[in-house]
């Protein structure tokens, strides 16, 4: 008997792939003083910045391909994730350096929904569905957003 | 341009708040004797106590306020926990002091569960919806509960 | 007051059961060459084999025992995993070695979905609902399946 | 050419096993009052317990065997924890219930030194040497003693 | 018989403390261009900074009192990094603000040397002697100083 | 003030780079019949393998670059042991496809020996010592070798 690829069908698989990324940031409101932001976001509103290894996970679903058993090349997935996501984000400036973060406060609520918007096409070109976003800031703080 | 806290509304954000507590515990029913309460709960029933690094995680959710983006501040969250749940667990024997616990067997899933009644009215209080209790007693054995 | 089990009904719980195992395993189908292979699995596709330490966890869901208070016994659940995943997995060959991995492409895909149907009949047996596989083969890559 | 278990000799290896006991304990001493032992040990002293998940690391060091390559048998080194340390901590209290704690204020120091005692015997006897004991009791404090 | 602190005198402990901090920085020499820095400190030199969940051990020995059993009170070694060492970094930029570091550049050698001369005073003022200072910047680099 | 790189000189500084490799190994000596093998290595000598994510740290030792302030540059560390070990391990069979494990058996302290002498003399043309091998098999065991 030949293996074949995928058993059956329509068995909906969730794939979580995990990257990271070192950044500054800063929690502010240009329209608010500094005394004013520090009172809503305390020292995560420091002027001079401070900075985070953010662990991001990718979670997207779907069914197995029939010809290779994926859900989605994880190599492809990764690939994704490195070109919109972390080339962008991986040891820069949150608040200056990030096109898609621009006009946003900098919390990891805004940051897993702008890494929603980036991602859900590239995943969905693939075939799958981008399922969660999910950022750790500290280990113990973390953010899941699901579109 | 000035930045925003929230881009979009009705958005459903959730987020994760870790806390730890160090207590002792026994797993034992008062109406049966120490070998009935062996026989159902092995060495957890164990007279004399043992003990555990418990971990909870405590997820909220909820939309963004467009004032400073939080589902929930984070701070306040963490106050809540401690106020409520981890002052009174902590350093603790669960069975003998903790008082919402008084009358229960003293299972992680009874934890969750008196937890998750501490915590909801706190957590929508501040707005927010409290989502899920999770519970890592050991490396190997977790509860969840959802309310 | 004497101290019951569970003190309420209908309340859904879900355990979790963390195991591992350490395999060798070779991603490939039999009806296509070498070169095809590497190209769709990469270097997951070694004829000569490769391997992880995999870690699993099971989730089962339910209702609270009135009489002990458990979702389900975790040392019964213990027990239905290593007798039934773990003791055929374990320092094994997926490929070679594992009767229902027999004839699959050997993805994490399809591990967890083998392991779902290994362990729904012995988890309902026992009074609870299987609710979830995940494994981890490496720290970058998980997959989940909820049946 | 055939295999061979070791290429060198006079090599020193270091070898360390990792093991979990969940135990109750308090710090205090008997010849205090109340006060003096919470001045002194804080909420460690809580007469009623708390309890940790430690974790034990034991290292020993020697010569590779020309015979099967092993500083000592994993399995080996294993069952000497299990039978000398871990079936006598886990799921106990150790103020009350271990011998070898016995008239000792129980400290992870304390812990540590008696732990070594325990194990330097029977290392030495399957022709290893005890090099470290690494006991853990929160993610934030741990001791290590080398004899 | 009643329990003492310690049983038996000259024998080396090692206690370590675990401590966060979150901080924004950058690795650049200020008499070289950006061409130069980037040369040699690549994307760590991004003049906008980047930062790092950084993790701190502290690891002092010494004998244990004889009256406490302790090498150090753990609550004091907490509160000695905390007011030398984590108060100046957390949510801090370690170029900008941080005495100790400054004319100096931000590797993670300089700040384990600089960490190093805060603590070993204050911590020999407490009868025990500083071992070890270990920073982990990221899950897979950390520097280790003995002084 | 110009900042330098490193203060002050002759101060031993410790650096240690993590990296990863899933590999297939069988521990056995080829002039033992399968039987004996089994009685000494156990499931460990399956003859149709196994595998792990091993975890290696690589720690090297040296005195800052009064240029720089590295010990060794972590970019050039990194190669180094991606192209002398990782490249060579990763998702290969230890018995097989490894040049430098030829003619040993495949436990992990020989690996840790063979992977020293691969790192030995390219660590030491970029001015650094080579301090420690640590290879973690699983979560339980591991090995140190310092040369």
């Amino acid at each position: 008997m030949v293996n074949i690829a995928a058993v059956k069908s329509n068995l909906m698989i969730y794939l979580t792939r995990r990257e990271r990324f070192c950044s500054a940031h800063r929690m502010f409101r240009e329209d608010w003083s500094d005394e004013e932001n520090f009172r809503v976001y305390g020292k995560c509103s420091n002027p001079n910045w401070h900075g985070h290894n953010y662990i991001l996970w990718v979670t997207v679903k779907g069914d197995q391909s029939p010809d290779n058993g994926f859900v989605i090349n994880i190599n492809i997935l990764k690939e994704i994730i490195l070109r919109n996501v972390i080339s962008k984000l991986d040891h820069k400036n949150i608040n200056l350096e990030v096109d898609f973060m621009k006009g946003k406060v900098a919390t990891t609520e805004n940051l897993a929904i702008a890494i929603w918007n980036k991602l859900k096409q590239p995943v969905e070109k693939e075939g799958a569905t981008l399922h969660c976003i999910k950022i750790e800031e500290t280990e113990n703080n973390s953010i899941e957003y699901y579109g």
